[in-house]
């Protein structure tokens, strides 16, 4: 369940507290040359710096267990951990048996038994994203020319709201869009594996988004078909305009694919909340301490990235394999 | 690629003016009474009839080959056909070079090298999902008591439009909601399988579906953390608000799942079109003649449904067998 | 669990007494040109006539529901369904309450608690294994010019063993040796898809097999390592001897792929037998009446052909994708 | 390809003369005591130190990085590394250009293009085999009472052979019987899924397995069906003899679940040989320095169980779920 993609695969594990963070990828391509400051620039994209961002700043230094040997993929499995080292593990005894609305607390709670490592959200931190950078690493390199590019859409509306939500304590949400281009006609398979549904399973994997839309998206159920379809104006698929985001019946049809994911606001806020504290079955306020982002969207942008690329290599490994001999 | 789930598994396959469609479902438990009455009721939900569907009118009979005896599931693969038998391919046949705006036709001929069937979509119709409905049939009796209900959001302003679109040989979209109740806490799986991700696969592999939004959604990016939060007020997990929409950290947390997706308008239209000669690689009128629905989303509503509860069904099985021995 | 493969994916569904036997092949590429003649010469293969095999004779005619266009696949979903029409359900009414030593109807009673349908052996029954063929048909194809032989060991004896078998209302088992030549090197994946753990999983899904070796095989066990190991003499990969089978480290190494499996005697003999009875709890006396194969081994040459062809096919096909960009 | 099981799911990473071996474990159930005394207790069963193993001798800690929490599974992934520590690279130098015979090292060149890290075999040395030992500590609680037990057949026979191996600078196999009692009735699943299949698949993913066998294996095919066939005498499917090895169609039946396999002779002998030098394009001797086991069959037996019980426990949470409900 923690393993996205059927030939390029990506397994994720670790928890916010525990030792390490790690990513398992198993069935990338032999010879993708592999250099660790390139990974670490990407990585730092991702970082916390800018204002709205948490002060918990990790060192997120890679390290290879596996799978590459003299600067190369091997072609067998790739282990990569990053270490924790910067927590406090202590900001988070209260919340063991007051589980912080909006959070993963809770549910971990109930569906584990009570046997989850709660700290810092354990193994449901957003901290496990990075390994979905490494991964998309090689993904990227894997596709190229592919080129895939996510940012904040309005950043700049975005900054002043950023400003208030500082001063009071609390959080904010952000719209991420994502745009690629140079991908090849026939990506996606039939029905369940369309290119759409793919991407879609691993944004959501992504924690905190509450919704994707593909080219005009939401817009496109209240069009009428005349202005919604895209014409096909020469042999290379190339369309007048985009409202399918780059996509027509599941599968890519050389146009940009694009596409606009909403991430909801911090859970965790200084603000005063209230909650059950389950041990008591009382209904109580509860402060959350800890270091947290403001707006944790501005840096999921590379996580978007990354989670394209990976999506879109397993499903050119596919199409290569089997339509393409 | 045509198959969705890990343990409940449903396989889709057929063409629109082939021999027929078909289900085949792996996993399904033994002992689910089978009714053929009630799936044809579930199935009769998706048909046309209203104003603003197709007149292409199939009897859509269930046959089931395999997997019932007595009638009762075994446990082993039941397998359902539905033969086609009102079509008209004469219809397609200037589609074959002529690929229509919006559709799969020009991805497909290229995807398979111009081996694919290309008579009323084929294999990428609309009318594979009738598949679905059949085997969300069994997956809403395991599921029980849990009950979802899809429809169509403000249908009063929709039919108002539709008759517009009547007029103008025109299409168009919609938004379908749909509310799941009764839901135990703990579905979904940590990383890549959480629940909104593997509802939104399975969403997204419906032809036509352009976004998803879960809970707040889309409104969630401009939420402050202090609205956006559900404050848990007793020890079942219920909330006060539900802007989650049933969700936390990909698990249900037993509130109400909700869910909206956009669905775009019908690509064939009786409007004249522009698009590519693939043959003499010309740009040309089109106007596609056949039978088709003006507002194919009107018919969606019981497949959301269905969709929903094989993947809610499949993650039961997953929870059930690994966390609650 | 009805499905084997990753990318050329083989399903299969059906009872001995229902409706009719199936096979679902997902992920075949397209433009494999299909010919229903060569198809029905290779199902003969499998069909009883020769002494020591069953009087019960199916037209095994391919019905081709889906995924064939114009005589070549097309890419999606191939379905193919073989009607059961000359069966005589009655001979097994007295088997319900009394498993047959041997079979499956035992567990199959237990696992399903009492849902299977037990009319000659239902899902379990050996003319599951046409779907297979049908499969392999193709699987051939893909792989050429890879040449597959399969055929009983020491056929000489057994046939005047069988003489002795009939006369005694008994059954009788077999050796079939298995021959692949012209395999590519590098067919095979670290550690759990390894060529013989892939080639094994599908041999053993055919019913009545008791054994598998490769190369030297059993007599491995006894050999010292300078006996065993087989001299490379060129760049080719060409060995000297063969004792490995074709296979080092798991890894096709483009020698002669050779094994053996063991196929049991026929469960069902005319032979007077002792079982349960499930319904009074009683040791009684079986007598299993229907129609039989004395050697059903006989027929299973063409099946053992099949199942190796869809193994090797898959690995093919992934070893494509990730390995050879 | 490195992962087994649909639900406990295990993969493999890692080289011989890497950073670390490691396993990740997902799917585990939550709740389930983690002692690693017991577990480094399993492990020794597998190290060297009898007369035939090799010299180099490995701490085999387990470090566990994730997934136990408070001495519990948590119920996500376990990731467990084991350093490498005691090795000697400068041994394998001259293997890199002459691949020794019965090893992966030609077909891993050719198939990974030159980029597998060939040192002691890389990511295909038998040292993998510790990951398994550690998910099998696991899956061994999962199934309890279930009892495994795996042993040399012929012990002391063998021990002769194995002081003339050792005085010829030669090595030996040996063949493996594994016993497993206490299993449920009804695990193994129809078709591709059956039980010995499954087993089957694992087994030989195992370093160096040329054969398996159920039950009487390759003696039933030279059995009259009235001999091989196991007399069903009580209501909870116990039968008076066990040549079928506690399966039937596939399924455990509650007797003995017994298997052997055929281990075959360590490849690296200090023996002088001859083999292609793949850069010269020669035919050349090769003499083997490096520390090797005589006979490493003798350190498989925990590997079998571990194995067996891994394939055991993953059919069982599918058997839980999916019918027993």
């Amino acid at each position: 369940m923690n393993t996205f993609g059927r030939l390029f695969r990506v397994s994720l594990y670790g928890e916010s507290h525990g030792d390490s963070i790690g990513v398992l990828i198993d069935g990338c391509p032999n010879g993708i040359k592999y250099n660790a400051d390139e990974l670490i620039e990407e990585l730092k994209r991702r970082k916390p710096g800018k204002k709205g961002t948490t002060t918990r700043i990790e060192t997120d230094e890679p390290i290879v267990t596996s799978g590459i040997f003299n600067g190369y993929t091997t072609g067998v499995p790739i282990n990569i951990i990053f270490k924790n080292n910067n927590f406090k593990s202590k900001d988070y005894s209260e919340l063991k048996n007051k589980p912080r609305p909006g959070h993963s607390d809770f549910t971990a709670y109930k569906k584990y038994s009570g046997y989850n490592d709660y700290r810092g959200g354990g193994h449901f931190s957003g901290r496990l994203t990075i390994g979905l950078i490494a991964a998309g690493y090689f993904a990227k390199k894997i596709i190229e020319p592919v080129n895939i590019s996510a940012y904040i859409k309005d950043e700049y509306l975005l900054e002043q709201k950023i400003e208030k939500a500082i001063n009071q304590n609390d959080s904010l949400g952000a719209i991420i869009e994502c745009k690629t281009n140079n991908i090849d006609i026939g990506l996606g398979e039939p029905f369940f594996d369309k290119i759409q549904a793919y991407i879609a399973h691993i944004i959501f994997s992504i924690p905190g988004i509450k919704g994707i839309e593909f080219g005009a998206g939401f817009n496109s159920a209240n069009m009428f078909g005349s202005e919604m379809n895209d014409e096909i104006i020469d042999n290379s698929g190339k369309t007048k305009t985009n409202n399918s985001g780059g996509i027509n019946g599941g599968i890519s049809n050389r146009n940009e694919l694009i596409f606009r994911v909403a991430i909801k606001p911090t859970s965790s806020i200084g603000k005063t909340q209230k909650t059950i504290n389950i041990e008591k079955d009382k209904y109580e306020t509860l402060e959350i301490k800890g270091r947290h982002d403001v707006c944790f969207a501005l840096r999921v942008p590379p996580v978007i990235e990354a989670a394209t690329a990976i999506a879109l290599c397993d499903l050119k490994l596919i199409n290569n394999s089997i339509y393409k001999r």
